[in-house]
């Protein structure tokens, strides 16, 4: 027989009585009935229940362990009594009579529990987290990671893509985020940078021919402390094509997340139908780039009813070039009570507050109520409640001003909007393309231009569109939104060198800085580059949607705590001085 | 029809003739025939002919391309004239009448051609790594790369193992190399390590009962350069189980490799029957851990034959404690010229020389000639005859003292007489697993004792191994031997804490030492730890021998040189002013 096992945790059933055996695993529970000892026993594939009576010479071994004790047994399969048949576990039907009983691993008193459900503070959970991860809903997690990555690749191969590896020491890259630096020994003084993402190798691969590349691409990028993200390295499924649109980069990437959402969505929805919905759009009609389409509540201009109209403070901002009143509809949100919570959530956001009116019947047909109804008399209300298709029950809430200073808490509002009144379907993946977005923006005060996303995306129109309005320019550049969240982000790239310098000159940035920063795939485009494009996608970001967590600590095997501190590991630590003398590095006292 | 490309440059053939297509790649080369302009066109996928005469439209575009130049073309297909059919082309059978030209991206003079098989100096080559990438036997390479890690990890799939990510922003790791730090941004002062190996991970992941993992890990050592290793970063083939014994990792690595083997291989012959081997037999017979089976020869130990013989210098070497004599067997070696030419190999090699016996038909039977046979006589000249089992035309050297001393040029030797004898089977792949590894190893000169490999190997025998003399302790640790490369190294763990602690304790390691080196790794063990062990293969390694290459950047999309510099991207660099003060850290000036 095997030194350790015969069979895993999960394999014996009613056809195994009567075999003599071999299993390992933790103990998960001891329990003690009438003198009897029973253990749950447990390993990576499921829980065997054995159990010792004083008559076997096993007991007095078995009186001895506890919980998280890693132990073989050697004993004999029996059925158990009908009434006593387990049907939620696969080994339900049986029990193992334990003949002999060894120790492999001995545990000390623990310091969380593996059984039940209790909660522990995160710092315990990431310290013992080889305890922590022996729970279940770990165990379900980290399968699920290793699954959709798994899957993932498999869709890609079956596209045609080859997975090639980029470096991980290398240059700064210009994702625009901070970079890790790595000391170099050989050359003291100067540093390698770990690779915010393979940016600029995927393009220069694009420029060699490759054609299709992927790789799950871990990323790095030293970015301070935020509960959903990882404050040191995350992985993307990161791609580029050559000889491509944008359509066909959705058009290969759509049915690949599709696909791993339908895979491991446990039954919940996924949408097929993934809608282009420009920049401006989304702004418009969600307040947010990265819209729930979960959420039905789409927003609409609705400043002509207040032109001129009786109510001042809307009709005195429109006024002001730039201004507009947006409306968000709230069907069944029709309630005093429901509207002024809504304008106090307004308020707490910052705004003075949300104008609204709401639809009732008080017998004598429907009634517009709320004091904004007053103010603009019952013509334009009325007019306002058919351009929002809304009737009896309904709400509609107003926000006006520039769009730019409240599109935000718009956005929220309608998310909240859409919780509330139970509008947001959660059984659901809705996702969409979000395209159009502006090259550049405008900075608020001192009115510079820099680029608005990524600086190497192909202007729509190519060089002519550079040569007019920078404000009006459109990238090809392309994000996915899911449930809320951006999962992807991509973009045709702007492969000639003569529109690439001139991009960067419009935010400001010289030729000697553009080939200073970026010279690597510059220098590359002068020989030959192909049209190309692509994009990554947030591997983490997709795996807690799956496993439904808003903490990405709960989808990464051994996480970083939010100081970016590893209490297991012990890391960040002190260096030896040999090793700061070897890098010709002084450590600086903190600043006072 | 799609923006860029109706085909792609391996697709046409006879079945398309009369179509209209669009092809989009690189130009090859251009020729000019009686004033038709030939272009073999070529993408990832193949190459294509096209070609213009002057009543195209396109002509006057066609005249301006030169090699290199990204295009697309629109045009027709036609069928080769008979004759003109080229049976080695995919496209073979037909050439496309170019209609339209569209330079996509024009080149600059080029610094490397793609076209040919010029040599260029390898800093060119990495400089302009996008066209050197462009060349037939580097897609292939990289290809062949891609291809054997997708296999790799099918086949780690098929056998039940997930991959799991480990972190790479972490703690130092024991592997003995030098750490790449990471200085901390949030903790000024502290660093990060990258991981040499996610040794202490994988087994965390073992006590957290993950059963089964595999990672294509990358894995960072700031080593000094050295051809055959890149300087900074290389991937392993990572893997670990839980309730294994040694045979257990064997037989469920040898599949995957030798299916990789076969999978790419070309045609060459891979062995199925991988010997076990001990460390001490490897040496003796092969002068080394990492035998090539290529070569037969075996070496054997002599001693006998010469002890009190006439041959003083062995004689005499003979009555030193540790000394031995061992012999290298060299059939078809018997000519003076090839026995003289190997005696000077050993004194190159730092040796006084190898004595040799070669035996001849002088046209009255055998003779053994050589000063050698001659001093120790024919009694034992045959003797040694017959135990080596070698006869006329045949022939062997001999080398005395303590084994240390002259293994190596031993083993160097052995190799040497294979290749020059035509014994090595360069079509074969030839496998042994390396066991019985020593546990530690004394200090020539101060006689102290430290761990001759992996510290956290488990002992064979257990604690009782550790109680008698160290020296004699053998480890459950492992090599994979592969054509005189070490391809895999492994080992059942130490998952006993107190064995650990004896274990490091005899290296001269006390407890505080251990748990502030390893105290991660070590805390878990004290929590059920189970029996485990895993092994890692080098990538890097096996594409090179499937690629048939000494030179590991070939087999690397973006290598370091050297120097450990990337000149393409410009790694490393200096860091800003701002980097450092974020950091904390001061360079200091180079030490005079």
């Amino acid at each position: 027989m095997h030194a350790f096992r015969s069979h895993t945790c999960a394999d014996l059933t009613a056809e195994n009585v009567g075999q003599t055996i071999r299993l390992s695993g933790w103990v998960h529970r001891v329990r003690d009935h009438g003198g009897i000892l029973f253990i749950d026993l447990r390993d990576h594939y499921g829980m065997t229940q054995v159990l010792c009576d004083p008559d076997s010479a096993a007991f007095a071994q078995m009186e001895k362990v506890r919980a998280e004790y890693c132990i073989r047994i050697d004993g004999e399969v029996k059925a158990r009594a009908p009434e006593l048949v387990n049907p939620k576990l696969p080994t339900g039907e049986i029990e193992v009579f334990v003949r002999e009983l060894e120790v492999l691993g001995a545990a000390d008193e623990l310091p969380l529990m593996v059984f039940g459900e209790q909660e522990y503070p995160e710092e315990t959970r990431l310290k013992y987290r080889f305890l922590d991860l022996r729970r279940e809903a770990m165990q379900d997690n980290m399968k699920l990671r290793a699954d959709v990555v798994m899957s993932m690749r498999k869709r890609m191969w079956d596209k045609g893509f080859r997975e090639y590896q980029t470096p991980i020491i290398t240059a700064s890259s210009p994702e625009g985020a901070r970079d890790f630096l790595v000391p170099s020994r050989l050359h003291p003084g100067k540093f390698y940078a770990l690779p915010q993402a393979p940016q600029q190798f995927k393009q220069l691969m694009m420029v060699a021919g490759f054609d299709k590349y992927f790789q799950i691409a871990p990323c790095f990028r030293d970015e301070d402390p935020r509960a959903d993200r990882s404050p040191t390295d995350f992985y993307q499924l990161d791609m580029e094509m050559s000889f491509v649109t944008q359509q066909d980069v959705f058009d290969t990437i759509q049915p690949v997340l599709q696909g791993v959402f339908e895979e491991f969505g446990g039954g919940r929805k996924v949408d097929t139908d993934w809608q282009q919905i420009s920049f401006a759009d989304s702004a418009l009609w969600y307040g947010t780039d990265k819209p729930d389409l979960r959420n039905p509540i789409k927003m609409q201009v609705v400043s002509e009813h207040f032109r001129d109209s009786g109510f001042a403070i809307f009709a005195k901002l429109l006024e002001q070039e730039g201004t507009e009143i947006r409306a968000i509809p709230a069907p069944k949100g029709g309630s005093r009570k429901f509207c002024d919570r809504m304008n106090k959530f307004a308020q707490e956001q910052g705004l003075p507050g949300m104008g609204y009116i709401f639809w009732r019947d008080q017998g004598e047909g429907m009634e517009a109520a709320g004091p904004l109804a007053k103010n603009i008399g019952p013509e334009r209300t009325e007019a306002i409640r058919q351009q929002l298709g809304l009737g009896v029950g309904d709400a509609a809430f107003f926000l006006g001003g520039k769009p730019k200073a409240f599109e935000g808490v718009a956005g929220r509002a309608r998310t909240v909007i859409g919780e509330e009144l139970g509008l947001t379907d959660h059984n659901r993946f809705a996702f969409a393309w979000i395209v159009d977005f502006p090259m550049y923006e405008a900075d608020d005060e001192s009115g510079a231009i820099d680029f608005s996303h990524n600086p190497f995306s192909m202007p729509q129109g190519g060089m002519a569109a550079l040569e007019g309005d920078p404000l009006e320019a459109r990238g090809y550049q392309y994000d996915l939104a899911c449930n809320g969240y951006e999962l992807l982000s991509g973009a045709i790239r702007n492969h000639k060198p003569e529109i690439m310098f001139k991009a960067f000159e419009l935010a400001g940035y010289g030729e000697d800085e553009v080939r200073k920063r970026f010279g690597g795939m510059v220098n590359a485009f002068k020989y030959g580059a192909p049209p190309h494009g692509g994009c990554a996608a947030g591997i983490d970001r997709i795996v807690m949607l799956l496993a439904d967590t808003a903490n990405i600590r709960e989808v990464i095997m051994f996480p970083m705590n939010q100081r970016a501190e590893d209490l297991m590991m012990n890391a960040p630590s002190e260096p030896t001085n040999e090793q700061l003398r070897e890098l010709r590095l002084r450590v600086l006292p903190p600043e006072s």
